[in-house]
């Protein structure tokens, strides 16, 4: 856009499309507040003062406007809703920007995947912001649907509103010197580097940052985040559906190094998403915990814009995208009205605009199973003596538990009454016919099988159950719907949700996503879960990046130090893929 | 560089090149100061620890390490020296990079004058970072030597170590949308675009910052600052040796407010460089004011480096340059040993590095004056009424005062009884002719005249004298010179310093440029001259981009709202440029 007519709208020579009057405005450069008028003018604010001509003007009588809010990092992939939904869901909780990692879309589709996303991004009232995956796949433990190389990486970093590489999982690639993996990092030179790095300490972390990391959202302990800050990455503070970490972390926040702070969501779920909020949630709350209500704004506005280098975003000021909420009460936060680009996109929690109907391009049918009988479920009475994986609720962390197995009739078995369940992880991108399997404690199921095609970060199809015939049936209701989260007991559908787009994302409304994910936990429950969202539990226990023990479709795998498979999966078959 | 060394020195499995042990190390994350050994490998930080193999260790047995200084906006050429001895001057004082606007030198040679800094700068353990000079020339009210066009621009933007384009002064130009001057600014989407408006508020402020200029560094009240950095710039806190606003502005730093302030230099003299100090000065004066120290070194390292987007400067961290500075006392803030690359460049004030001898290159010569008679320096009798431009001691603005002429045998003459003295403006790069004739309040000279080719914006002689005689022996000296300063008596020369380089900088070694800098005050002071550094305040006479009125070769001009000539030259004849 031409710079000359909204210097004249500035100038107050020209009509602004739009005057916010006598609005109470949250500064985030000097953390205070300041009254005035708004002038907005092709999207954009043109200045703050008695400006009054203009082609419509909204009284807000002295109710608060801030700068829309930018969630710094996500995963959109994990509300399970198709973007145009996940719009809907975060526009009237006052998110007008988000920078997403497209990580999970590229594990199952790559380059083809992000740029779905991107395409339908361009075509919504929300600020979307790409970091090129820089893990797909994060590690060989487990098979994934793609790989995005050095060269993707590089294409990527080409494209618009990308501010640089996302998470580098790969911690222990770096401080190893791994040549691919600083490469990527290289690509990135003079670009944001972002982080992942749970419980890296000392020399490792030292050289995990000279590598050129700028950001951490892994940080679960006080003196953990502490040391990151110290050692110059920005502390990314993270409350997600999955890990929550506001109130450990939100001492660290000061005076001294509240800039260097920022909150994230990480991973929110459809039903989080519409019944506590988004990064709204996030500022709500920390300023319950005490910290001061335009600081908290702060942390969800100004730092992430500065950090990711978003020119023009996260302030009032003149020449600032007009992305803006208004409010009546700072430290309840709850964003009324909502304009993206001086456009009202929400009021009163409810999406204004319409989006287009969703289509699933290319991403349709990425469920490969290679055909196999109930018999490949067996675990062998040799294992018996493999630790089990112990879920920690609230976290996404496990634990390795003692071998505790029930053997019965010559195989590993589950055990209800000492809530051992088996757990299985059948690779669905190519055929391979890879099954692992293993034990997991922690979920409660009675009877029946629970199954998702969502299992960080390759996303094959994951069960838990009681039974072999339920989680056959489990395993092969997902496939059937070529990706989606089922619940079954006594080999029938309890309830579903079908996740037809790279068996990750709904083509439904947000409406029935959480209409039919609501009935998928009511079934858990009835089937004796006592977890709060076992769908989210289930999608993290393959993945190979954080500790203790996993299961992948390659074997059980040991997440400390040096990850690694502890039990193989003994391969049925090992066909090419059929793509 | 590759990182895999790096890294592996910062794991702790291979030997640093140098460790500076038992530091006390200036964390400028997180405001705090923290005990440990560095260990520095190919010129960056590895890491922070119980570091102990290298090839070098200093004990720094407890004392101060803080990151080098970055002085985030400074004309080097102010300091009339070459980037060789500006180098000496400001190392030992804990610079270790500058942020230059090569304003100066491409007025007079354009291009040219940049890559000869550019290039000598390359041989110099000192970061030199460039801005893209936006208006040169400033206005079309006085002759320069040079035009930047926005193609240079284009140009100027791919050179390496350039964060975005200079100070945007022809302020007025993008308030009233200027197109040309609207695509400079455009050019540099994306980038960094430093501002300078004085005095500019409101709605035309607003316009201002709407285009996307990005900070100031020209508050001199507390109120204008506070608007500033409402609106979104970048707080500049200048103490040069023209202007100084630090005791003023510094209130505006807060908690609040720290992050978005930096403390600059912008024009410092060579002398002052050696008596006083270069961003150390600041730094020691800000914390003598009260600031914090900790946060005074902020406002001089991370947050210029944060602001111009200098990744690996200023901090101690790892992967950052090893720019480092040693000192006893964080309150008596004085540079002992200063580091660059992890090298050892300055101690105890000293520099102890070599430089190269210094070549003009196709600089020297650029002094092209059209012969004229001492009668072209006669003002008639008709322009007694002109408003006389009255010296503001201590600040580059100027006070346009009331027509106080004396006449005498039908001509204006100088009158030193009342302190109005003749000031008289020789183009000087194309021997156009033009002479620009003026009067002056407060210079207190009783005889005599001193003349300079550093004349800002566009650097033609500018002199003031007592009489016709000796302004005319000064104007001819600094011409046979081919650049310099001059002290004239009775025609006579009584000091000189030759400024062969463009006319801006000298060939001499930095003591030999204080030394007639010294010599030249003196003979100032002893023709009666009331003001501590004569030659500084004429540098800023011919300059038409600072209120209120200001004598360029074209002329009288009044710099109040939109700038123009009160009383024009009077072309004695106009030939074309010889080059």
């Amino acid at each position: 856009m031409s710079l000359g007519p909204l210097i004249k709208v500035a100038r107050g020579e020209a009509p602004a499309d739009l005057i916010l009057a006598r609005a109470r405005i949250v500064n985030t450069f000097t953390g205070a507040t300041e009254r005035g008028n708004v002038a907005i003018y092709g999207g954009r604010i043109a200045g703050i003062g008695d400006y009054k001509e203009a082609r419509e003007t909204i009284d807000l009588g002295g109710r608060f406007l801030a700068p829309g809010l930018i969630d710094g990092h996500t995963h959109l992939e994990s509300s399970l809703l198709h973007p145009t939904q996940y719009a809907r869901a975060v526009l009237p909780r006052g998110t007008t920007s988000v920078v997403t990692d497209l990580h999970e879309i590229a594990n199952v589709s790559g380059l083809s995947g992000m740029r779905y996303i991107r395409d339908w991004a361009r075509r919504l009232p929300l600020d979307l912001f790409f970091m090129a995956p820089s893990c797909v796949p994060a590690t060989g433990l487990e098979t994934s649907g793609a790989e995005v190389t050095a060269r993707d990486i590089r294409t990527v970093l080409r494209w618009k509103n990308v501010p640089g590489l996302g998470e580098m999982m790969d911690f222990p690639g770096i401080i190893n010197g791994d040549e691919g993996v600083l490469e990527k990092v290289s690509l990135a030179r003079g670009r944001v580097v972002d982080g992942h790095a749970p419980g890296l300490t000392g020399k490792e972390l030292n050289a995990y940052v000279a590598a050129g990391i700028g950001s951490d959202h892994e940080s679960i302990a006080w003196r953990e985040g502490e040391e990151k800050l110290r050692r110059g990455l920005r502390l990314m503070i993270r409350e997600g559906s999955s890990e929550k970490n506001l109130e450990t972390l939100l001492p660290l926040v000061t005076d001294k190094t509240y800039k260097r702070c920022l909150f994230v969501v990480d991973d929110r779920t459809s039903a989080d998403l519409v019944n506590q909020g988004d990064m709204d949630a996030i500022v709500r709350r920390a300023i319950r915990l005490g910290l001061d209500p335009i600081r908290a704004i702060q942390l969800a506005t100004i730092n992430p814009a500065e950090y990711f280098r978003l020119d023009g975003l996260g302030a009032v000021a003149p020449g600032y995208a007009a992305n803006l909420i208004v409010l009546d009460d700072l430290h309840d936060f709850r964003p009324d009205l909502v304009y993206y680009r001086g456009r009202l996109v929400a009021q009163g929690g409810r999406a204004l605009f319409k989006v287009p109907p969703i289509k699933g391009g290319g991403l349709t049918r990425t469920v490969h199973v290679s055909p196999f009988p109930i018999e490949a479920l067996r675990i062998p009475a040799e294992r018996k003596d493999d630790p089990v994986i112990e879920v920690v609720p609230g976290q996404i962390v496990t634990r390795k538990r003692e071998p505790a197995a029930r053997v019965s009739g010559g195989e590993v078995v589950a055990d209800t009454g000492t809530d051992i369940l088996k757990l299985v992880v059948v690779e669905r991108h190519r055929a391979t016919g890879n099954i692992g399997l293993g034990l997991v404690a922690g979920f409660g199921l009675k009877d029946g099988a629970l199954a998702s095609s969502v299992a960080h970060d390759s996303h094959n199809i994951v069960a838990v159950g009681a039974n072999d015939r339920d989680l056959y049936a489990a395993v092969n209701g997902v496939e059937k719907m070529q990706g989606g989260l089922v619940a079954i007991r006594a080999g029938k559908v309890l309830a579903a949700l079908p996740l037809p787009i790279a068996g990750l994302l709904s083509d439904a409304p947000l409406e029935e996503v959480n209409n039919r994910l609501e009935s998928l936990e009511t079934a858990a429950a009835r089937l004796g879960c006592t977890l709060p969202a076992p769908f989210a539990v289930l999608s993290f226990l393959a993945l190979p990046v954080i500790p203790e023990l996993r299961l992948t479709d390659k074997g059980l795998v040991d997440v400390s130090a040096a990850p690694r498979l502890i039990a193989q999966t003994r391969l049925t078959e090992n066909r090419p893929s059929p793509a």
